[in-house]
């Protein structure tokens, strides 16, 4: 499928790269692409922060600075870089802590728009 | 004040910088440094995400994946970065959307261990 190849590219370009998933603020995946040998349970990191991100559009909204672009949280382990596609769907990578962030951030802008046409 | 100097060093040392922010996860400020002329309700903001911010603490715990060290949210209008302090406090830097987003991370991880020490 062409949603897990493009997520499977990004994932696999980036230094520290562990999974990507294009997600609905509802917390239901569309599609995802995670490494095996992570260790972590991807699809629930996933899960619990569409939960958080939901949060994070409500406020950007509430305060009226503009459409929530782009999300990132670092923690001792990993780092989330969440980009919007569109009003329904996000795109979220995780990498680790001491992954290429700088990367991750440029992959994810560069591939939003791609996803936003093809899931329009 | 000791405190507010210092945020006032950090956002006038950035490009784009608007406010910085010293609270606390219940949305209570400890200190804080504006500029006057943002035409924004940085207060507001900062209330408005500290709410966001806990939740984020929260998943965090919850994944159990290393402590919450760094949030941001990009916007249309705004950049928001967040460092925790310590388990009750945290450091919020509003920038405008193409202030220096790179310094604004780089100065925050610089001062949170001095305002731990020093608020501990």
């Amino acid at each position: 499928m062409p949603f897990r190849e493009a997520l499977k590219g990004i994932v696999e370009s980036v230094e520290g790269g562990l999974g990507a998933v294009i997600m609905g603020y509802d917390g239901i995946a569309i599609e995802q692409y995670h490494r095996d040998d992570t260790g972590m349970d991807l699809n629930l990191m996933a899960v619990e922060y569409a939960t958080v991100i939901k949060e994070v559009k409500r406020t950007v909204e509430v305060l009226d600075t503009g459409e929530m672009e782009e999300v990132s949280v670092n923690t001792g382990q990993t780092r989330i870089i969440v980009r919007a596609i569109n009003d329904d769907l996000f795109l979220l990578l995780t990498l680790h802590h001491d992954g290429n962030y700088g990367k991750g951030r440029y992959l994810l802008r560069r591939a939003a728009p791609e996803f936003r046409v093809t899931l329009s």
